[in-house]
């Protein structure tokens, strides 16, 4: 069993999320011990929420959950990577497939790269 | 101008680090406002090393080094990407290509996933 090293960032650690297929770095989020235990149970992705302060099952509200297909932990076990099917194609809440959408040129300056797949709007109805 | 949000992390966000052929993930390392402008100053990574607590020019004693192809921001600016040519063809300090390669089953168990690219041993003589 591994023992992931949650104690750098004080009980949480960073989860790559990727997706399966394409290899496209879709998100990054946080998970502590309690989403890792729930991630490998249910196997789609669990984190925890930093501004909510809350468990966060991903897509719990869209319906745009995250089939985890594979997980990498690296060399020292601080860092894990989720190899994912992305349920509705995006995994951004602002709608774009990944929210690495603002490409950063040698000056600092950014453009958006990729489309919209879904109207925030329609899909968090609150 | 891209105003990156360091505040979270104290000083400190994430980097991920991707091979910009393969799409393979190889590492994920840390920035503070130093390395981010000696980033995009050079064309090649620079990190915060967390364990040695200075400024870490990636490749800077392996020759390893990381040129920078793309970088992106993600939607709240508080991580980025970075798309990569991976002087040397390994990322990990262990030699390994990614520092991803212990593949985590259902069970929270582990096995080595991938080739030593290099001997540390060798790369490393101090």
């Amino acid at each position: 069993m591994i023992k992931l090293d949650f104690s750098k960032g004080g009980g949480l650690l960073p989860a790559i999320v990727q997706d399966y297929r394409t290899g496209k770095v879709l998100m990054l989020a946080y998970i502590n011990n309690k989403s890792w235990e729930k991630t490998l149970k249910t196997g789609e992705a669990h984190y925890w929420s930093r501004s909510r302060r809350e468990l966060w099952h991903k897509g719990g509200s869209s319906g745009h959950v995250q089939r985890i297909k594979e997980i990498y932990a690296d060399c020292d076990n601080d860092t894990v990577l989720f190899s994912v099917e992305q349920v509705g194609g995006a995994a951004c809440h602002l709608g774009y497939e990944s929210c690495f959408h603002k490409k950063i040129d040698g000056d600092g300056n950014f453009t958006i790269a990729g489309d919209k797949k879904f109207d925030p709007q329609k899909v968090y109805k609150k």
